[in-house]
């Protein structure tokens, strides 16, 4: 379904009724003073929504999972939600016992502050593993950051600051759209950068057709005036995470801390509707549109990367497969470094295709290239053998920062897209590691 | 089983009645000349047992599967052969009919040349994908290599030259043992460096056990003057190649071409020995030696590779969940890269294992560090808890070029090992591909 959307700016607080701020608590203790945010990037972000909301969310599956993660995925359960605290610097991931009662003194503490039930609040993190929080910042963090809250674009400008690590530039999203007569919006930011192939369910548990994904912590928080049940809420929700976030990968290394959360407040005032209603697919529709941007900035600006591939499987025997297929290719590290060469070389394709656990046979496979979105594909192989594009004309295909490689199996009738990057010198700089800075070991 | 194994020189042409040599014959078509090897690597080897041989092989598992593997796979199991004919520069893979018919003509020439049965005539090829062999120039340099064909220790080398491909060095092996009072004699050459994450079996076909894997091409070659049947050399084979090149990764991608041959003489003149008996427990540790050697030389020669990891992980509840343990860990780009930097970091190893297929429980998990074969093990982590050790010490045991990593996921019994390679910025700008040089296209 095609809804008109139209873009707005403010993000998260763009749908009414909801707050944002970020502040800088120095949560790597970086040694600049607590509280202080002079000159240094936000690390501390608090969103809120005024009215009572619905809340729904997806969570890592890797069976190494942060505190704050275990924390949402009870509490999501609950169906509502007001509150969301999150930090960057630290992603209290293997902190033991004491990483959860941290975890759950940030959402008291955000709930004293705003009289709000604590389950009501949930918590995200992103960024050490293995690092006890500095919960003395964190408290004045929270502190603060609960005092500056607002609904000025700059407010949640701030927010979108706070959750990046790696992110060279903060990501953000808002449109606005017609349900029932009534005007509705949805908002939201997200962060990645690196250790990015998500692979989230609702619960955190891994459903058998779940990817084995291999990712850096994504985290994406989205806030929409739209009334719906948190069951519908949660239905839309995988539904748009299945066509965006777990079709990313930079590294294809999965998170431990990967999560979206959405809440939903109600005040565009439209009548509630049920799953797969004709109301609910509109909503769905901008749902996945919201996803789907802001996925595609995380791999956009994924550490190092330089060329941003869509890949296109189609033809593929089952769905697994396609997705299988997908995924060698989009994982490859040979054909990685070929895109960050321009280099159209699709003898590494064939063979990550073969390879995969995907049926492929050889001379059925036709591969192609366009323009992002297009459907003019310029063909380096048909059924296995080479067509007559010219290496001159098939550079130039692969040339541009972004563009679609099309794969076709021709062997029955499922597709699968995966939205990948290329794999760079500056990927393996970034990523070496400082072994003079032992604050480097769990990150 | 511990066998008194002595190290000798010559590699292939070391035991009994195997002759070898190489040539140039410009596969690579880089226009210095047919038949010329003045200054250029040779790129044509030849292998020729005067006696008749026992064979076995282990082909890629990848669907995509080139004209000589499937020459070889079904030649193999004849059980006899006499001659191994093996070109670098093209792969002859994705070739078509063309290819097929090229890697038979290669075949028949040597038949002829040697007046040998053709289907006792084996090929090999490595190099670029997707281009038809240069026949004219392999023609003539089939009739001038065996020509040359010869014992010496230099006629062995030649042919570990000539099937480089991006190596920057031979590997070549040969030991000397005794077997029932006789002396016998194991050699081998091998190639790799990239597209190397092997997957091999018996038939090239598929079983469920086998690793999903990912691979540079591999190829091998040994010869042998024991007497042994070809069903118990193939069984000594699929045992070695399982414990060695098996286990091998560089960059994960599993080629097209990975082939292992050994052929067996019998001019050792021991008595035949059956599957099981204790003659055969000698030379199947004698055969576990060598491949482990050369498959170690491969990852050591691995493009761009700085550090070369042992992955040791043990107390897993299934084999399964060892083997992929080990190579969730061993292909995780964020690992290799902190390899790469000497960073002791153990977030990015736990990460690895939590998102792996196998059933990883936080609490359980040990992660260590040793020499290489050394049991005297530095824990960054017990019972998923930072041990002590300090962050000097730790990058202490990271710094050598060779460590062991060792992973306890205290959970079973089940072991696997990997041999793994870091992910290097040289790796990268290697394979980024050359957009000036259309012959890249499927390399």
């Amino acid at each position: 379904m095609k809804v008109k959307l139209k873009s707005i700016e403010s993000s998260i607080v763009a749908p009414q009724g909801f707050l944002s701020a970020g502040v800088f608590c120095d949560i790597k203790r970086l040694g600049t003073g607590k509280g202080s945010n002079k000159g240094k990037k936000r690390d501390l972000a608090l969103i809120v929504s005024k009215a009572p909301a619905a809340v729904a969310g997806l969570f890592t599956t890797n069976q190494i999972c942060a505190a704050p993660v275990k924390v949402c995925a009870q509490r999501v359960k609950n169906g509502m939600a007001r509150a969301i605290v999150v930090n960057s610097g630290n992603a209290n991931a293997c902190t033991g016992r004491q990483g959860m009662k941290d975890s759950l003194e940030m959402t008291s503490l955000v709930a004293e502050r705003l009289h709000l039930p604590p389950e009501q609040v949930l918590v995200g993190s992103t960024g050490r593993i293995g690092v006890n929080m500095p919960m003395d910042n964190v408290r004045a963090g929270i502190e603060e950051v609960a005092q500056l809250l607002g609904n000025d674009p700059s407010h949640a400008d701030e927010a979108a600051e706070a959750i990046m690590t790696s992110d060279t530039q903060p990501k953000k999203i808002a449109v606005e759209f017609k349900l029932g007569g009534k005007t509705v919006r949805i908002g939201g930011i997200c962060k990645g950068a690196g250790m990015i192939q998500p692979g989230m369910s609702p619960t955190g548990a891994r459903p058998a057709s779940l990817p084995q994904g291999l990712h850096a912590t994504m985290l994406c928080f989205l806030t929409t005036d739209a009334s719906i049940e948190p069951k519908a809420l949660q239905a839309a929700l995988t539904e748009a995470v299945a066509n965006s976030f777990n079709r990313i990968t930079v590294d294809g290394d999965m998170s431990t801390n990967d999560t979206v959360l959405v809440l939903a407040n109600g005040l565009a005032g439209n009548s509630k509707f049920k799953v797969q209603s004709s109301k609910f697919k509109v909503f769905q529709s901008a749902l996945n549109h919201v996803c789907l941007e802001l996925a595609r900035m995380i791999v956009r600006d994924g550490e190092g990367v330089h060329r941003v591939v869509t890949v296109r499987v189609a033809g593929a025997k089952t769905i697994q497969d396609a997705d299988a297929a997908a995924r060698a290719v989009a994982n490859s590290a040979l054909v990685k470094t070929s895109w960050h060469g321009g280099d159209p070389n699709w003898g590494r394709i064939i063979d990550a295709l073969g390879y995969s656990a995907a049926t492929v046979i050889e001379d059925r496979v036709d591969i192609g290239y366009s323009s992002p979105g297009s459907s003019k594909i310029l063909y380096s192989l048909k059924r296995g053998q080479p067509t007559k594009a010219t290496f001159k004309e098939l550079c130039a295909a692969t040339a541009p920062k972004e563009f679609d490689l099309h794969i076709n199996l021709n062997l029955g009738k499922a597709i699968a897209i995966m939205y990948a990057a290329d794999l760079t010198e500056a990927y393996v700089d970034y990523n070496k590691g400082d072994v003079t800075d032992p604050t480097t070991l769990g990150g």
